[in-house]
């Protein structure tokens, strides 16, 4: 049996672009005389539809779509992902849904078991979990046919009390087949592979697994569909952060008639999240998901062009570099925006770079604007001393002047805040902290520089002297981060134990931290829970990104 | 038996303060002879804390709580609402529990079995449904202890298979005690007694219902905790969005001592949300609600004052009033920035205002700002036409005087955008959309006016010109909405079926709503997501509020 798995890149609610690209797909599939094509979870509609889901009208156009699949479906079967209805009263009203077409007709449907709530997944708000397990019958053989979270739980993961594929053995299939939506991040890059290995050893099948590919907003899915025997070997595994195509033969006895790519190996069990903050690990992976990040970003919102602020330091010029990679340099305006406490080298390197990566720029002093802010602002400040509020002034104007341009000529403003400054709050509502999307917002400061080093693996793209300088706002004389947060190695560390592995302040203490570093870096972390709120989506590459996959109360006051 | 309800309002994550509260109370009851004081759900950590439940030191300090408070409950019994840890491997780590305290012991402990998972609920996110159900023995008698949405399956909301009360009758319980976080929307005023009767009516036991008040962020907890009697007389109710304390002595055989406050009333099974808009519904309690939201906000958040621009207008004039009635007019500070295309009535009628509420107020221009932000921007704008990009310029330059006297003084600003902007995205990111808190966010324009209405209901607060006047941004010369919107009457009607109702395009056609109106209008709701995804908290008063409880992707192309 020849079966195909289509690993393609979807775009919510767009049903025409997304039906068009299945066809075809399935009538490529028919050239090649495959038996069966697979696609991935909820591809119909793309993963993830959020609260369109309760709309009864976007329903109504999954079921149109499945619809007008169905007449392609002809001498091959088709296994498509999208929501179905729950015919009972009790439970919510949908499923999400695996759908064989064959011969024209919906010859069978299963449900999702395991649906995943947390972080980025809120799939209990919509679906209703499956409590009926059966394999689909397809050219005499017994497809155990699960989707995404489904395979997840050997028994061992404390999430769930149900193991649907245990439940499946019992009509002893012939083979697995998995359809995902699964997402990156760069903790467990290995991490898929391990638990479809683990299902091999359990099961003793040979498992096909489809995953979607594309970023949805923030949401990064990286591909690498694969298909491993029922010895444990892989025999086909599809391309990372782009789509693909994969063509296998399964023997009757299971086996299949490719190469294999890699004899039963042992795939090391990783810890989800690795007890310590490493910032060059899976830095390529890293790199490689944001460029698909602002790519799909931009081609699913239907912009073409990028706007950002240059101001020589390292978040920026990384930030500029992936722009330029991601959607060409041409398309890419920076905006050099001096004001009386920037430093000459500030300009220079940020001239530099971008003469470099050959981006239209532009030179714009902010003293004259700025002056007249504080002219009108005179009855009301009088003489109080210069503060926070002043630098905020010039952080806005920078904002304003950025969001002036973009909206003049359609761009989009990219926004350059790292990871370490989003945690702590440091950063400027309206200002800095202004833009469409946020390229470095998961991206701690010392990974940053991890990726500048990448970005300039083969040759000096960022100019050395802005990965040698000390890191500076530069909103007043002389400012340097470190006036105001500690060494971003120890910040970073910190950092990730609060916000990756949800440790307390005590279990931070313990691990050698100062205390009172603690206390105060845990402080300005829930403290600043109201700026995040009004952050710009975060392009998601850890198992832990601010935005939609963490909820803190605002007016909360807990380590506050 | 004396039997004590606590309505309180709760900080999230201040454990100090919420103890105190709960241990003021139990000493409080002991003075009044009780047997039994009953708290709200999860009392002990305020409700909801969110991904602060992830953090096993947050759960830690639940149960140091319990421990602090068990020592208090000596001859009381006591019944607080808190997380408690789930001991089997499988399944979510916590549950949504209900402790029974007494004798210096934990007595008993219960689980919530209907876990919300809807609009702002995510509670499948964090507990593990109840699968164990007894009822509580408590001198002599059996309570059957629910918590919150517990009592609202009575077989026929779709959302459930199980009705936890169906279990509990096995047990024949004496009476039913529920431990609530139940928010207020406008549209079901009547809903919660109508649920509690209903329980009443079927299991023929008298309910003795302890909901929570105060806001938390954007959630405004309404309070209402009341006692029924098993014939369904309403015995003892407690005061609306404020704190309270109800005492009621249940007799041997089910009935109160009480006098009966409403004898066995019809009270109408209301639809959820009404099929219909209508502006003036219930328009006391979301004004009572809003002040409420305001107050707490700022209590919570540990500030005093407060700032907004005043524009003249319906909207910023609503919400400088509800602010001055609830944080009191002298820590309102309101700010007049009048531009070119400002009419003088404008600042009259601004200065008019805050002279009757007498709340401290400023004039600034922003004409010279402006051109400064101009004369930079000549380079790259050269000659190409006034456009939207100027509007955002003079909006983004008032965003940027408040915020720059906020931080100065230390003042939140107040965001004054109503809800059918919100919908369609008329307004400007860092600039009109600015601010800390959107009072009026979850308010439709039509609602604004019948609020500004139910302020001058005893004497003219907010001037007549503002209500008569037609609705303008005065951004160009001679600008009104209704150049860019449609007749707000019509445009919320429209939006109402949509985002409150969830209705497609076909089905609000049907209605009889322009085809044109209602494409153009869905489209620029969806199209305008990734603003309101950077938009501050909302209080939230309707059953369907942009923020939180509506959750919808940005990249998606779905009717737009």
């Amino acid at each position: 049996m020849k079966i195909i798995l289509a690993q393609q890149n979807y775009h919510i609610g767009n049903f025409d672009q997304n039906t068009a690209k299945i066809i075809e797909a399935i009538e490529n599939a028919k050239q090649e005389g495959a038996d069966l094509i697979v696609f991935s979870e909820l591809c119909i509609c793309g993963y993830p539809p959020r609260d369109f889901l309760e709309f009864n009208d976007f329903i109504e156009r999954c079921y149109l779509a499945i619809d007008k699949i169905r007449t392609h479906a002809d001498h091959i079967g088709v296994l498509v992902g999208s929501p179905s209805r729950n015919p009972k009263v009790e439970g919510k009203d949908l499923f999400n849904s695996a759908w064989l077409l064959y011969d024209q007709k919906i010859q069978d449907v299963v449900h999702k078991t395991l649906l995943p709530t947390y972080d980025v997944f809120d799939e209990n708000r919509y679906f209703e979990a499956s409590d009926d397990w059966h394999v689909m019958n397809f050219k005499g053989k017994k497809l155990a046919v699960t989707i995404c979270e489904d395979i997840w739980n050997l028994g061992d993961n404390p999430l769930y009390r149900i193991c649907p594929m245990d439940r499946l053995m019992a009509f002893q299939p012939d083979i697995m087949i998995n359809l995902s939506a699964s997402p990156f991040d760069y903790t467990h890059v290995e991490d898929r592979k391990a638990i479809i290995k683990a299902n091999v050893k359990k099961y003793r099948l040979p498992v096909l697994y489809c995953n979607t590919v594309g970023s949805q907003t923030e949401i990064i899915f990286d591909g690498g569909s694969m298909a491993f025997d029922s010895s444990g070997n892989l025999i086909a595994e599809a391309a990372y952060f782009e789509e693909d195509w994969l063509s296998v033969n399964v023997n009757e006895d299971g086996t299949f008639q490719e190469a294999i790519l890699k004899p039963n190996e042992e795939i090391p069990d990783q810890e989800c999240t690795p007890l310590n903050y490493s910032p060059d690990l899976n830095i390529k992976e890293i790199h490689d998901a944001i460029i698909l990040g602002i790519r799909d970003y931009f081609k699913k919102m239907g912009f073409s062009q990028a706007i950002l602020g240059s101001s020589g330091g390292i978040d920026s010029a990384v930030t500029l570099a992936l722009a330029c990679k991601a959607i060409g340099a041409e398309n890419v305006r920076a905006v050099l925006m001096p004001s009386q406490y920037s430093t000459s080298h500030s300009v220079q390197d940020a001239e530099q770079l971008s003469k470099t990566l050959a981006n239209p720029y532009d030179i714009i002093t902010i003293q004259s604007i700025y002056d007249s802010f504080m002219l009108q602002l005179q009855p009301i400040y009088k003489d109080l001393p210069f503060s926070l509020a002043e630098e905020n002034i010039q952080a806005r104007v920078r904002g304003n002047l950025l969001m002036a341009i973009a909206n003049k000529f359609g761009l989009i403003l990219l926004n350059t805040t790292n990871k370490s400054e989003c945690a702590t709050g440091y950063g400027t509502l309206y200002g800095d902290m202004a833009g469409g999307i946020a390229v470095l917002g998961d991206v701690y400061k010392m990974q940053v520089y991890a990726l500048a080093k990448y970005i300039n693996r083969e040759k000096e793209i960022i100019p050395q002297n802005i990965l040698d300088k000390a890191p500076s706002a530069e909103l007043r004389p002389n400012q340097k981060d470190s006036d105001s947060l500690p060494d971003y190695r120890i910040l970073d560390a910190l950092l990730y134990q609060y916000i990756e592995r949800r440790q307390g302040p005590s279990e931070i203490i313990e691990m050698g931290f100062d205390s009172n570093l603690v206390e105060r870096t845990l402080k300005m972390v829930n403290a600043s829970e109201y700026k995040r709120n009004q952050f710009c989506p975060i392009i998601r590459v850890s198992p832990k990104a601010f935005g939609v996959g963490r909820r803190l109360p605002i007016v909360a006051k807990y380590l506050g």
